[in-house]
């Protein structure tokens, strides 16, 4: 065995992730300081993403726009809690084309006063409601200390923007897009999630309520994986989107907006990723299967590969990648793909052709338990169930790593021991001075109040206030 | 007739089309000077042109990726041609995180300089080559005067960027994209181009060779659709991209890039449009039939949109909008979608329902000739047929357009009048001084100098210096 190229999870998990994500190529540095380029195998998980999520977008009657990058400055000023939010990270264009701008212009570190804009001009009377638009896009928050896809000074992602005319519709639709998140979690990424409400201190500026899903990574720490936020009528105030109703009054709309950024493919590393490298769910894996030939000879070579390619022809329902690179080793080809991630390796050699036959491994559970050979004749059949069963397997076992290592804790001191390997659940006031103190002395945060509730109430596990709703406090990336 | 909301071609094409993008829908001014909103309509025209070559990028090899919008400004520096053309036309970034930055940060105005810092990282040996990837991505160019989709500072566009071993290599990557934007523009936008290398002072900042599409607008005038460079070892000696030969020598690579922006609509919209508005490529169109209930009772309308509903069931192969807007005529959506451009019209009543019929009406050809009544059983037959037929029709008109105002010139005189209401095909030095004398003369530039010729050779049209070439010369957008 050669060296292992990164440490070991419980070695160095920080380091862990950090050389897995370069050795693995999903992304790289770029030269400029906290930004990433995104590489060709890092984007093809992207794609899938964007892919399931966009579909799930369309089908509840979203469609996406382009927007610009650039915001006028004064844009930011007039809705006082984002700004304040977001000032201290914006990136400022003052010079182009070769003159100084007389009003500079700030890099989007998120669109809503620019969605503003834009809705109070195109939205005249209730026909016209609800607008349902989304943007797949990039962009840039200043961001002190970086980590690639975690937090990066641009970042990738999409940008949902609704207007409603009521109340109701926009609160039906902050979280019918948190279900959607939820929903592209579990069923997509394997990743199961807790979808809640966000304190007050940790809510979106600018936002009356912020609900977000929240997952376990392999640490045990807490990585926020998509948020939705409702805006009541803050927004449509401060840029003045109004219409008229079928009474012909002037209202103002009701607005939301939902994002999930690149930092989900740190949840997919984080969260599945053993000592190894990656474990991709099926679903969204670049390459669903990989077909690593085995020769000694230039015949068996010819022999092999014919029949791999009559094997790929075989599987055109399944992403299938051919390695055929010379000068590499079946077994450094094996250690290469099991760190990347691949769901299924295909081991096919003359042996296996004479015995009519392939060889199946699952990434997922490495070593002679999940390999078995398969006949000739059955491997599309094999392919398709197998991939079925990595996925499911994938997300039993990251639940019950979340289950084992969250714990309902009815004291301080048995919070402040379960958020140093997991999560803790506790009854809690939802005080700012409450959750500022935890912050303070345990690293925590409240991560989210969980849609899901026990009936009645309870008292603050760390002050006594009556307690309304149960929350989840973790440390978060 | 109401009157119409913009004027037609003759009376002032520029307007015809300024407006007509607008009323369309397509896009809208963003409050930033020169940037623009691409609204829903537009942007899922763009997204049909963008699956179009991406199924066609991916078919010839190539691999997506994602790269910052930030580039280092001693960057474009390093290739001096490159810094020539593009520094005028930056946007600088001098403040981000509240901070004067040591070093400005330009936004991409194309990302030659990044590729070629993160290539040579990248390529070690002749394994990693060729490296082919392509971003789908926006660039940023701060233009003087700017025009939606033709010329605004900021514009969406794909960019791929190649690197080879070999000189040969790379001219074939060159023109292979040249052959794959060729290939989607009469196929998939239904416009005729001519393919064709440009002249020395029309050439890319730091290209060797530049190529492009040209195509002809409705006003006579050329617009470049698509490029594609050669870049010899320009940005790979300015990069330190080099390989190890299979003999282990060093060797610098050879490198191209290509691209196709937000500006091939302008060249949809100019190209197909007529007086009542757009006319959509079937193939390209966001929706390629609406379906326009005409009712005038509750229980007619019930009937008619029960009967839009089966009628949409049975057309799953094709996009397909039923127009249910309440208070709006069946003349007024006639017009309205005319305007829009949807290829095929479906125009659904009680008396159609009693018939088992509904009328068709193609959108390329206004009036009665386009309407037909057809049996209600063969609709989704009728309907693949109609959408091939119209894209057919669409191209050759566009083509018979092109060749009715092509001019063979052999004098500078037919060479001035051509250009005043098209295309002139002439025998040309390719001498720069000599193009600069026939722009400044004429407005014209010389096109491109298309990569079918005719045998043999000629004099210049203007100096009568040898001329080994035919080159188009056009006044272009």
């Amino acid at each position: 065995m050669t060296a292992r190229p990164f440490p070991t999870r419980s070695e160095d998990f920080n380091e862990w992730y950090n050389q897995l994500v370069l050795k693995a190529e999903l992304a790289d540095y770029a030269p400029v300081r906290g930004c990433m380029v995104v590489r060709p195998y890092g984007w093809a998980l992207w794609e899938n993403i964007q892919q399931a999520l966009d579909r799930r977008f369309k089908a509840t009657g979203h469609v996406n726009a382009g927007f610009p990058m650039f915001i006028p400055a004064s844009f930011l000023e007039r809705e006082k809690e984002h700004v304040a939010g977001f000032k201290p990270e914006l990136a400022v264009v003052t010079i182009a084309g070769g003159e100084e701008l007389a009003e500079p212009l700030v890099v989007r570190p998120t669109s809503e006063t620019l969605i503003g804009h834009m809705y109070a001009k195109w939205i005249q009377s209730y026909q016209d409601l609800p607008l349902l638009i989304n943007l797949w896009n990039s962009v840039v928050r200043w961001e002190k200390r970086t980590k690639l896809f975690l937090r990066t000074t641009e970042f990738f992602w999409q940008e949902g923007h609704t207007a409603h005319a009521t109340a109701e519709e926009a609160e039906a639709e902050t979280l019918r897009m948190l279900d959607v998140y939820t929903d592209f979690a579990v069923n997509e990424a394997a990743l199961p999630v807790i979808p809640g409400e966000k304190s007050q201190s940790e809510k979106f500026a600018g936002a009356r309520r912020s609900y977000a899903i929240e997952a376990m990574m392999g640490d045990g720490r807490a990585l926020q994986s998509a948020t939705s936020h409702y805006f009541g009528q803050n927004f449509a105030e401060a840029f003045d989107i109004k219409y008229l109703d079928d009474h012909n009054a002037l209202q103002y709309c009701w607005t939301t907006s939902w994002g999930l950024s690149t930092r989900f493919i740190g949840a997919i590393v984080m969260a599945h990723g053993d000592d190894q490298g990656l474990i991709l769910p099926p679903r969204l894996a670049p390459y669903q299967v990989v077909v690593v030939p085995i020769y000694r000879s230039d015949d068996e070579r010819r022999l092999v590969l014919e029949e791999a390619d009559k094997l790929t022809s075989e599987l055109v329902d399944y992403r299938v990648w051919v390695d055929r690179r010379e000068g590499h080793s079946p077994g450094y080809k094996f250690n290469d793909w099991e760190m990347r991630g691949v769901p299924l390796r295909i081991e096919l050699g003359p042996r296996d052709i004479a015995a009519s036959q392939v060889i199946l491994a699952r990434r997922d559970m490495p070593g002679a338990a999940g390999k078995q050979a398969v006949p000739r004749t059955g491997v599309a059949a094999a392919v398709g169930e197998l991939l079925r069963e990595v996925q499911a397997a994938m997300y039993d076992r990251a639940l019950r790593f979340r289950e084992e290592n969250t714990r309902e804790a009815s004291s301080y001191a048995e919070l402040k021991e379960a958020v140093e390997t997991g999560f803790a659940s506790v009854w809690w006031c939802e005080e700012a001075d409450c959750e500022q103190e935890i912050k303070d002395s345990t690293g925590a945060t409240s991560r989210c109040l969980p849609i899901e509730q026990p009936e009645g109430g309870g008292v603050c596990f760390r002050d006594g206030r009556p307690a309304a709703r149960k929350a989840i406090f973790a440390r978060a990336y």
